[in-house]
């Protein structure tokens, strides 16, 4: 115990079950101080015609995507400067909050900006982190170390960063960064 | 549908209960495109005379108190400048990671650090986020604007933050700080 | 088996769970042809704090009374001619259809309409049945025999009549009678 | 809430399922004041091998057909005046209670006695209602208006009907029928 | 998992649901190779109200007695020669079958036939093991060693013994014994 | 009720069901006083997808053979003097116990010693008893009559035996045997 059973319309994957699971396990452990070992998840699976909601059958809408999986493909099409790539994977009223930039709202603009700030930039990942608020969007955040060449030429390096991204229906709407850039810029 | 059921030795109170059901909806929300009003949670409460484990009744474990309440308690005393209090939130090997700074491990050190870099902050709260990830510390992230005055006596305001911190048994283990103060440091 | 499951916000008494154990056999009964001995009912009541609907956590509905209760108290006012208390079960927009009569909307103006009939009449009930249909109003319906005076003062018996009752929200809406008088009456 | 989950041997189609879905909401919906959208019905089917009574493996029972087809193709056959077709739906025992006849038990008696009363009768439907009792019968009433010729050859219509009809096993045991006929011939 | 739900209807005390628990946890441990802490047995308890079969509620049994109390407390008061009290623990019909004796229904019987085989006799129980068969009654093994005194009064020890009891509705109706007896008698 | 419901990762045959039913079945028996017609046994299997424990997807163990087929397929195997065949059923530190002989632990050194004791021996089988101790083994009894042929030649007949086995993953590790030979050895 805890034990938690999710009854579902069938229609998902075993990646989506996975997902599920993991996340139920996870909402119970931020409550109840079990081990994990402690928590079983089943997933009972109802086909159409044994599900009912007011009367009518109800059939299954496809499972979201997962958003930490969006992001990372987003930040890879970024890196390899693939804007066309990257542009797919943002939706409607997409912005971005950059240390020191205003709201901007289109990767080109982000590229200009940024060939003012350093001439190239990498970014390591120390760690994903994904889960539901309570508006429709996800939250997904990265974090790492970023390195790269100033503009001076000038390596830099081990530069903390987080970046927090809400992703609701598949695509970014927005993408918040911090880092330490300004502490030891040039 | 989804509806989910969990089960639960007896013994938390109803603001757990309502943790428990907002943190499983969500749970199923990141996975499912289902809207709230469609996700159901029940929760089935056993005695300990109701459960067995391995041939033995078990007991329940009190409940983790909420890591967003207890981050808030610990900033709050911060802000005071309560160190005694602050402390009392802080777990064995507490580490902090602050923009240009070493990683401190006591807050009379940090208080100390700040004073070189201005004269008072306040924290203005836009968001607090609390979940679970897989390792045994819940994850907590504050974000909002940082407002105060520098060293030289201009005031300052508006300067984004976010601070990460892990709550394991109920303390604050780890505290990660990131801020745009050093693109506005005059 | 079949074996139904009923998960319900506690507040319902006794009789209300009676009736629901009644009705969910009954529901099975019309599909599986089990013997009524084979078809269990298990209700599990829940606490406010032990179900939630869309993040929040809700509270029961007081229970419909049992509309064939309802309707007999109707007649049985009406047989007692107290109009007043008749009319304390009828809803808005009450409509009674009665055989070779306009649509009567007032107890009254079916009396009137009755006297130009009869003398008296009194109901003996065979039977009552109530059920749930799509709509929103429960269907009871309640038939026996009628005896009574004509006009002419010659008695009458063992006229068969069915009575169809819609119940709203607790109130009468509809009433519809047929019966066998104009085939005796003399 | 609530939330029905029904148990069952497998081996019901989905129209059967419907028909369990759509009596077991409504059975709730005769005592608690649920709107239909917030009541869910699952149906769990079990194997023969995943359920056992009585230490025994269990068979499934062919499901019962719809009583309100039953009765329509009945009636269906009788307009027609196909009295072959009409008579596979009749069982045992099976009985008619007309307005002014006495108890039949063929229906080339119900003709014969049908007309010395009206050359010609057709009925339009308005509503079928189907329902499980306590008894082993299940109900179905059927109402409307007949239109047809009387035997003067005067065309009549909209005279207000209803049928109640007892389906056991099946086979339709009995109809009671009540109408305005008499209030209405010439 | 495997979990194991009982629903039970309300009145069997923390003893009784320890059994249950228990005898569950090992039925499941007869097919299946989990170790014991992989499996979870949850009660569902069921009071009068949320319980219906056949349409109508029902009032649970009083639990059986432990028949290896049942037994344990026969077999103490037949060591301590307190005939009636052993008596009380006997049901209708009640055998003896002990080696190398016809079988006995009285247990005067018995002692008048042991006392042609030892002067004395104490048993040390090694284990019981109780459980229930497809038959009514629940059957008990106890087995152990015999120690005490031949006729000739030399004394014996570490007879190897086994009893084989048949519990019916709390009452002891067989007792089969088999030892070594014969083998090292003098 | 009572009802069981067992839910079990997917990969147990219709025999390993039928074996979990009755010994469930029985579970419950032994505490509440229930014919068997009124306890039912639903087993729920899930696929490895659609279960978790740890937030890990679990995989099922085979079956455990039974363990009253394994006991009576060795002692056929010994009734037929096949040792090779019978030795197969026997786990790491098998153990026998015979009435007036020493701990033997291979099957040769049982016949040798029977040798000295019949020159025929054969079981007829009365009942044979399976279930699940605390232990990690299970417990089968055979009990029944021994016939066969002493070693001068006289036969002999109907002496009562019964023999304890121990099963532990599907191997034989202990066999306890006691008879009335001795009661009636010439």
């Amino acid at each position: 115990m805890p034990i938690v059973e999710l009854h579902l319309l069938e229609g998902y994957d075993r990646a989506d079950k996975t997902r599920l699971g993991v996340a139920l396990t996870d909402a119970v452990r931020l409550v109840v101080p079990a081990a994990p070992e402690a928590i079983s998840v089943m997933i009972h699976e109802r086909s159409a015609a044994q599900y009912m909601r007011g009367r009518v059958q109800q059939k299954p809408a496809p499972a979201l995507p997962d958003p930490a999986v969006i992001v990372r493909r987003y930040l890879d099409a970024m890196e390899a400067r693939s804007l066309g790539a990257a542009r797919e994977f943002l939706g409607e009223g997409f912005v971005m909050l950059f240390p020191g930039a205003p709201a901007m709202h289109d990767l080109q603009e982000l590229l200009d900006w940024s060939r003012l700030r350093y001439r190239e930039v990498r970014k390591t990942y120390e760690a994903a982190e994904a889960f539901q608020g309570a508006g429709e969007a996800a939250t997904v955040y990265m974090r790492g170390t970023l390195s790269g060449v100033w503009l001076d030429g000038t390596p830099f390096d081990a530069i903390r960063f987080i970046d927090r991204f809400e992703v609701a229906g598949g695509k970014i709407i927005k993408q918040e960064v911090w880092n330490d850039m300004a502490e030891v810029r040039p």
